[in-house]
């Protein structure tokens, strides 16, 4: 399903940077003392020029102010900034917090000299606080003045809750002759679910693309990434993936080079939904599960997901136990259409289970594959041609630790 | 949605006892070395007459054995007894699997002198590895040898798994004036979802009914019940519900008491399930929560059931932290119709958001009501009248280590 065979082709390579590594994108990270950690709390990245935008937003019906608020702001496809703050999620905050969000444009537009509404708003953080206004001022100011063009990386900073890194990546492909650049930055650690959840992503091209085209991209681009990734199943109030587009590098995305923007746009989410998954929370094991053989690609993802979202099967993997029977189980209760004596399963090369019974296996090399921090699993429904591929981690006791301290 | 009120009525009383409380009922449960650790593992429930006969299968595409089995079995709306072992699910064992669960039919069936094909089989267990067929002929014939009408805790402790006690529940009503009994038993303390998981119960009476209207009573039943609750959202590929009427008491459901017995077989079935939960693996918390003001019953149930398969809230119940956000979180994805403007969530009888934003409410009853065992948890989504009531528990680091740790 990811057409990964493009990483390794001559069109498409690994670039240094972020979210700044595309020309004429400038970012910038402080702390305005909205973390009572004193660490980086707000991000902003502007375009020198309006940009062409897309953005896709959580699918939950509980939505936080900045999410309204920047559904408007991109629905002419045309955004210049993006400006965020971590700590505070201002959701659940009422009419109170539309207005915040509203003043966060306004005050970001004004610092930059660009329209409120071609400001792209969001925020993460804690639920049901109003945002402290002041500190959100006085942090939108001193990012707008330490806006930069090599702090990409601040504003990546600037944008984690419980992530233990930063997640950045970029890169450079040729499109008729010349090089587009493609970068991006994240956050996510738990939450991260189907359809997104407490989990943003900017990313930034300067190829030259109508918001439209811009649309459908970044619809396929983020079907195969940021939602074909998951840690906990649950989704949130705040999730946002947007995509600006500014055209600094002259090239012109149309019919001809189109396939390989997509792959480069599909790259870099993909790596940064990786990114997400490697940071979840108490994640010992990154797991990377296949399935083949379904009936259509839908089905393959459905099976795909239940077991990337069985608690059984995590904890299975965190106790490094190659217990293909939940998975299977999982297989079962998918919702997708299965014949249960023609399911194969996997741990990488090894087949454990042929037919829907198990089979003789290497049980030397099955308990070298679970022991391995990077685990692939694959299960073939031997049905039809449909297939997906997901990531998730396993889950350990620092899952409920983490999840049962972090106190509201 | 429970009709509980039954309960304090002069109709419903709770009765001694479980799945022998009802007249001509035998049962027994014997230990024949499928479990390693010499605990009970054969259980045999034999009616004295031939019974009506329904029962609830898993929904899991991948069914084991003798799930496949026993859907024969009852499809003529005619049983005798029940046969359960543990240890051992025979389920992915393909057809060897499908010739050993009808050999233990055949064994049953000798033994008790009645036809092979009125006889429900059920195991539970470890997946993958077939059973040890000489264990399982000399267990079905011992406990054969041990029925009696004495021995319904017996056949409830050999169906037990990671179970922690034995489950079992009886009640006893009057009915045109004279007196039916319903009792039950149950196993399952993890993998319990929506549409049942790892988890079986059989429930008897001695009423005499048409087996068409005993399978809408248990569907009914089973709805508010064991499809009411979950521990950790998997499904698995054994459950099973089953239930027997053999008639004995001379008392035939019609018209005029259908209502009042559907009452008593709801609350053997919802004593049963928060039994299951209660004994939730690695359980600290017994959570109800109730859904009210949804567009409909279904949608209400949806809400309910995010609610209590989010990891996130489990996690906050376990760290006992009132972490209301994450409820409102769920309630948006659950899919289910949701303003968010109008939702309101209580602790207890203690207000904490309305109409979708935190409101100011005491703490210290807030605190008083999160530490205690039991907490009841209220969604009012002020849309229609629609309404659910599930139970769940909280999400402990014994949890991922009762998981974690039991190895294949």
């Amino acid at each position: 399903m990811i057409n990964m065979n493009t990483t390794g082709s001559v069109k498409i390579k690994k670039f240094e940077g972020g979210v700044t590594a595309p020309k004429g994108f400038k970012a910038s990270g402080v702390a305005c003392n909205i973390k009572q950690s004193g660490r980086k709390d707000m991000a902003v990245i502007l375009s020198n020029k309006p940009a062409a935008v897309s953005a896709v937003f959580t699918t939950n019906k509980v939505a936080a102010a900045p999410v309204l608020l920047s559904k408007k702001h991109v629905s002419n496809g045309i955004s210049q900034a993006v400006v965020i703050n971590s700590g505070n999620a201002n959701a659940c905050t009422g009419d109170k917090g539309y207005q915040d969000a509203q003043k966060m444009a306004e005050i970001a537009g004004k610092a930059m000299g660009i329209g409120p509404e071609n400001i792209v708003i969001s925020s993460t953080g804690i639920i049901g606080v109003p945002l402290p206004m002041e500190k959100v001022q006085e942090g939108i100011k001193m990012a707008v003045q330490g806006l930069s063009d090599e702090k990409g990386s601040d504003a990546a900073e600037a944008i984690m809750t419980t992530d233990t890194f930063q997640k950045e990546y970029a890169v450079i492909v040729e499109l008729s002759g010349r090089e587009v650049v493609v970068g991006g930055m994240a956050k996510g650690s738990g939450m991260i679910a189907p359809n997104m959840a407490t989990m943003l992503a900017v990313i930034t091209t300067d190829a030259q693309i109508a918001s439209e085209d811009l649309n459908s991209l970044l619809k396929a681009a983020v079907d195969k990434s940021f939602n074909s990734i998951t840690v906990d199943g649950d989704t949130s109030t705040n999730d946002m993936v947007v995509v600006l587009a500014n055209g600094e590098s002259g090239v012109s995305i149309d019919k001809g080079n189109i396939d390989v923007f997509q792959s480069a746009i599909d790259q870099v989410c993909v790596e940064l939904a990786k990114l997400i998954v490697r940071d979840g929370e108490g994640a010992t094991k990154f797991i990377e599960i296949d399935v083949v053989g379904a009936s259509d690609d839908s089905d393959a993802k459905k099976v795909a997901m239940a077991i990337a979202n069985s608690n059984l099967v995590k904890t299975a993997f965190f106790g490094q136990d190659a217990n293909w029977g939940r998975i299977v189980a999982a297989v079962g209760y998918s919702s997708a259409n299965v014949d249960q004596t023609k399911v194969d399963v996997y741990y990488g090369d090894e087949k454990l289970v042929e037919d829907g019974g198990v089979i003789t296996y290497d049980t030397g090399i099955v308990d070298q594959i679970i022991k391995a921090k990077d685990i692939n699993i694959k299960v073939d429904l031997k049905l039809s041609d449909g297939k997906a591929r997901v990531w998730t981690c396993d889950f350990s006791y620092d899952y409920v630790k983490l999840n049962a301290e972090y106190h509201t």
